[in-house]
């Protein structure tokens, strides 16, 4: 839905609202896309979301609340009786309910466990359990079992008990006596398999599974990689606990990005949206990274002052500073980028560290090159100084190849030492690289311009 | 599978075709899942290769072949018989055809095209005219088509006819004579259904369409919201002509994702893997934007000589032009990727622009004091000048203001000129806020110190 359609949506609603017409917003609403409730309700005022609400029905109200952010639950929640609460969470997938008792503020979750069935709070209460980020805490406990000994007949009318209450149908799942994984059947190939025949026969037995304590980074990464729908979740003893599904795998590789591209950005990350989230929280976040590089931006600018007679003598060297620091910090932000993001894709592994650094000495000689003889050119022509030309462009050679191999090696030096290599990304390498460059270049100075 | 995994499982078929125990091979590689064998094959000899494939089953071979590296594939074509290329082709599904015919040079696509059946030929030459990175270019033409006059039994008669060959079972689609589309039908849906109970009540009328033309990216961020493992694609007549499913869609979105992270850091966006990528090529994406970025910086540089008289006076300014100039690029690419992001995700509109702006300006305010401070009592302390200590810290929150300001409207202006925000990120904005804070710095100097 793009703004122009919400606009006209929001306004159709508001209109319906104002003429008392509830029918037939009751029947436009249930058109409505759950997913897009989120963004219309955030047009309307309060009062208005509450009338909205309790004119769907109870599915429509289950499905457009697992949509919701945790704000507008919040607010929901308070305003609505014990009995509606309850209908809510009836619904509710138990992956849901689990995010929402972990985002809810403790009264509310007080009400939301005393309205839940005793059997679900139970297994709602192991979930809770599982370690933030881990498989456990992203599955759901409601798949299809099957067992072996069933035919493709009997599978079917299991499924056209239980199906309804489940997370997904398309992925069944053929359990031994001990909840053990004996096997895996996709729908399809149940739809395709003769009635008669035993599941036995037509399963895979190859099944591809995790253990809830496995990273949920590494879960997402394999749904990317074998194209699955769903993936088991097993415990210790091996047995089939809960299933992961597409669709938050998904949430989690988008979170994962995200955090990604805020560690490279010298932010501590933060799982709010941007909005969501207080002016006191984005400057604090952004606080501490800051403080770090600055402390380490002052040593560049001590070793400067050290430099105090070769720029007394020749005032130009300081107009170089910032174009060598800038070279520097952006090839080094290059290199690391591309080295960041081919371990997170798994393009790039610990083993191919010297490969990888070999290609990058080699491009820093290319890209090196290029720029040296760039401003090598452009000075001679300018200042009509052939010295400071070669000090200037052997210097720039040399911060290109510093920040290239600073950008390979830090952050595959991270992944060895178990680290996020994200944190090993542009500010920090620039900051590095400032140093080493300034250095370089007032040490060439001082020996060719005998200053 | 790991590191540990993978030599295992290779050291185990190098064993195994040493001792030429070619059927505990193949028995061996029916196991393993087709995900696995791209990193598998890049471990063993162009000999294996060719064995190894050789040994596999049809369908194996042809799920293979789907997942493989595209100058692997095309090693292979050019070592199979006509007929054992028919054999893969006719296995792979539309878009897989589509992509491999794309990345293939002209002799092996000409081999390709010969050995399709000619129904097939003309579907893959009209996907084959979508232009990239459209909806058209990424969807498969295997779906499950139905009528509403089917009963739910006719409907699992006509999937277990023509389900195998089609790429989903999962969401089946009701189509009018005209093949328009009248309804969607979940899987789950049809199976709690009953068997006699018509198409036409059970389906659901609301189906979200994307066209032909859509881009990619916006399609995946679709599945991204609306929780769909497949998208129905229309052409100008809304006649069904393809679906997108859920692993393109992943597959599109870390692509998108990649390509922000590149842009971010001034790199121009490549489609190979780094090792995949020749040195050549490297540099070639890396030098334009780096020659771009030194040009402005070398404009800040000269801007510093025209401050000659102020740092030949008082010499420790030099030393704080790199605190500045990395205070000012890192909080630049603190916002910008925080706007950039937030816009790729939806969170940030471009009628946020003033909400966005304002937060921006408080959270500036907050970290330049901090920084500011910081900076300040160091000075005193270490310098015992007050003077300077306010030129310094008054620069800093400057600094810190600009920056933060243009991270935000930069993107964001970007966006609204249709252009990806990406390319207003760190490296950009650094070099802009360079200039300013340098200009500011020396600006104060020159007041206050009185030089």
């Amino acid at each position: 839905m793009n703004e122009e359609e919400l606009e006209f949506e929001v306004e159709k609603i508001e209109q319906l609202i104002e003429k008392k017409k509830f029918n037939d917003l009751r029947q436009y609403l249930e058109d409505v896309n759950s997913a897009d409730f989120p963004q219309m309700l955030e047009e309307v005022n309060e009062e208005q979301i509450l009338l909205i609400y309790r004119l769907l029905s109870k599915e429509k109200a289950a499905m457009v609340f697992a949509e919701l952010d945790s704000d507008i639950q919040e607010k929901l929640l308070n305003a609505l009786t014990d009995k509606e609460l309850k209908n809510v969470i009836d619904e509710l997938f138990m992956d849901d309910t689990v995010d929402l008792i972990e985002e809810m503020p403790s009264n509310v979750v007080k009400r939301i466990l005393k309205n839940i069935d005793k059997t679900d709070r139970k297994i709602v209460n192991e979930l809770l359990k599982y370690p933030e980020y881990s498989a456990g805490s992203i599955m759901t406990t409601e798949f299809i079992d099957l067992k072996e000994s069933m035919t493709v007949d009997d599978a079917f009318t299991r499924i056209k008990k239980i199906g309804l209450q489940k997370e997904t149908v398309y992925n069944c799942y053929v359990l031994s006596l001990d909840r053990k994984i004996k096997g895996f059947i996709d729908i399809k190939n149940l739809l395709i398999a003769e009635r008669t025949d035993l599941l036995k026969n037509i399963m895979d037995e190859n099944v591809i599974t995790v253990t809830t304590m496995e990273d949920q980074e590494t879960v997402a990464k394999m749904f990317d990689k074998y194209n699955m729908y769903a993936l088991p979740v097993v415990d210790k003893e091996e047995r089939l606990v809960g299933i992961i599904t597409i669709d938050d795998a998904i949430d989690v590789l988008q979170d994962e990005n995200t955090e990604d591209f805020e560690k490279m950005a010298a932010l501590i990350p933060n799982e709010d949206s941007y909005f969501k989230t207080s002016v006191f929280t984005h400057a604090r976040n952004r606080i501490l990274w800051l403080l770090i590089l600055m402390i380490s931006s002052i040593v560049t600018g001590t070793i400067i002052t050290k430099y105090e007679n070769a720029f007394a003598a020749v005032p130009v060297l300081v107009a170089f500073i910032p174009m060598l620091m800038d070279t520097g910090g952006n090839c080094g932000s290059q290199s690391s980028t591309l080295i960041i993001r081919g371990m997170a894709m798994d393009e790039i592994r610990l083993k191919d560290f010297f490969r990888a650094l070999f290609k990058e000495i080699r491009v820093a000689i290319l890209v090196g090159i290029v720029l040296a003889l760039f401003q090598g050119i452009r000075i001679i022509i300018q200042y009509r100084d052939i010295k400071l030309a070669f000090v200037v462009s052997f210097s720039i050679i040399g911060t290109v190849m510093m920040s290239k191999m600073l950008g390979c090696i830090l952050p595959m030096f991270a992944k060895k030492l178990k680290l996020d290599p994200a944190i090993m990304a542009a500010p920090l390498i620039t900051t590095i690289v400032d140093t080493c460059s300034v250095l370089l270049f007032f040490n060439i100075a001082t020996i060719v311009l005998n200053v």
